[in-house]
């Protein structure tokens, strides 16, 4: 089954739906007012079945998949019957991001990139990679989502793309083991990590993690495919296109770290929580750093991903007079 | 005007209330109690008055700051007459985090600290330090409020705390200079940042920011002093103790970036929300780590902020038998 989150115009603006996608149709459907007008059907009075229908399919992904059962339950009826009405055309679907997680964690597990990417900057990985499976956080507020436009704040001159699945979290969970993570994973979406590697060496060096070089837009779409769709999470076809033309392919093979390693650290001592999203790390050769390219401003990035579709976005033009702080003067 | 949260019991479980804090009387008042109480005495009818109450102080402190003016001139209205009815001793408080942060930032402002923690471990501070505004990110949901048992994961040998302000966020922004930065700050509130620093040994290396280090607890409380309340923020006076023995005393001063600029670097090409907190990063000396003592399960920690009040909490007892990764090895 393939979820995706739309927005659409309402009395109020605009308003989030969750649909179930077609893409073999081109068209989504919309979840809520299916279950509604079925609910109609079967008896119940329409402002009742409404409410119903409002409670199964909420605007955000993840408070769906947080109530469990009902959701997944109603989505399965209708995608068994995928009716006709309440569709909406590929061309004319203003997508949002597939999920909207509570935070964005983001991984290292590609033996392929984690090289390509030392070789580049000339320098060794740290052995602690191999101790952990180290992964930063992201903010939630710039998750953006299919066909969506690429913030470029003007500080970044040097622009890259990020080829990684995201997993997308079905339960709450604390301290789980690998042996049992998988069982917390609702499904797969594709996630771009964008990334401004200039920026990067200038804060990689604190220690703290990312923050400007990431925080300024994480593409999460077109939608989710729920894991039972996938019969080997090890062997998913990755590509990314740049204008059309293709700068890396791949699949999912030859980690560091397993699926369920990796959720399992994300949850050790602390809490993940349904519809949060974590990027697997860039697959070997999912940068264009290890091309020696970049991005430039209206370049159109496709990631496509084997079971899920493609995400594509397009880089917007810097962002100008930003505020850049003043460097300090040394103090030891 | 201070401002906080606690959790009651209704008929549906636990629930959170916004409260008007009165330390001078030991007391807090409940905000939507007072104001439902108030509206019915204006004429409201019980059912509206109630709705009405329920939107001007939700459980969430975000949401509520989030609001905006109703929310904060009914809470003033409220401060003004401080009514005897609807409130709660101390004593019976059971008290939440002061905010509900959508994200949790934390900064490295204060020079004392950045000197002893690097004289401590032996190595000096990168220069890019004297760049940009460093901070790191954490997850919302292992947020902590006064009073609470400390959750101890037990991979963690050498535990810690850290003596912050937190700046609390009143205004959704993005890109803000320092300059109007501080137009968005909605409070104080104290910021105890626990740190596990054998852990951090492992992870720091990695570049990509700390995670188990440092997700498993961040103390936010008791409450948040309205910003009006502070004369200068460059000369709050900043305590903490340990089982009532004094381990770090200082103040506010000496920092390396300005709370504007710090504010500013965090909403750069992103976006901060209401009810955000970004710490300020540890006052000089306000580590156990830079006296060579660590904490024990057990331990009293007690954060003294002048103008906010006290944030206690104890460690709580190691938790067992949690998974910790098997080691790789090397691949280049």
């Amino acid at each position: 089954m393939k979820l995706g989150r739309i927005s659409v115009n309402g009395p109020d603006g605009a308003e989030a739906r969750l649909v179930l996608v077609v893409p073999e149709e081109n068209r989504v459907i919309d979840l809520k007012r299916a279950l509604h007008e079925q609910l109609v059907k079967e008896g119940s009075s329409r402002e009742s079945a409404l409410q119903y229908a409002n409670a199964v399919f909420p605007g955000s992904m993840s408070a769906a998949i947080a109530l469990g059962t009902p959701f997944t339950q109603a989505a399965e009826k209708i995608n068994a019957k995928r009716p006709d009405a309440h569709s909406i055309s590929f061309d004319s679907v203003n997508w949002l991001p597939a999920s909207d997680p509570s935070v964005v964690r983001d991984g290292l597990t590609f033996v392929g990139h984690i090289k390509g990417f030392h070789e580049k900057i000339g320098a060794p990985p740290t052995p602690n990679l191999l101790k952990v499976p180290g992964y930063f956080k992201g903010t939630p507020h710039t998750v953006i989502g299919h066909e969506a436009e690429v913030p470029w704040p003007g500080y970044i001159q040097y622009m890259d793309y990020e080829l990684e699945l995201g997993y997308v979290i079905g339960k709450r969970a604390e301290s789980l083991r690998p042996e049992n993570a998988l069982d917390h994973l609702f499904g797969i979406t594709i996630f771009n990590d964008f990334s401004a590697r200039d920026c990067q060496a200038v804060e990689m060096p604190i220690g703290m993690g990312p923050t400007k070089c990431k925080d300024f837009a994480y593409g999460i779409g077109p939608w989710i495919t729920t894991v039972d769709e996938f019969k080997d999470l090890d062997r998913i076809g990755m590509e990314v296109r740049v204008n059309g033309e293709t700068w890396g392919k791949g699949d999912s093979s030859n980690k560091l770290w397993t699926v369920g390693e990796l959720i399992a650290w994300a949850s050790l001592g602390e809490v993940i929580v349904p519809g949060d999203v974590i990027g697997s790390g860039t697959m070997g050769g999912g940068s264009a750093l290890e091309l020696d390219r970049k991005l430039q401003p209206g370049d159109v990035v496709e990631m496509i991903v084997e079971g899920v579709g493609t995400l594509r976005n397009t880089m917007g033009q810097p962002i100008p007079d930003l505020w850049w702080p003043e460097e300090r003067k040394p103090f030891m």
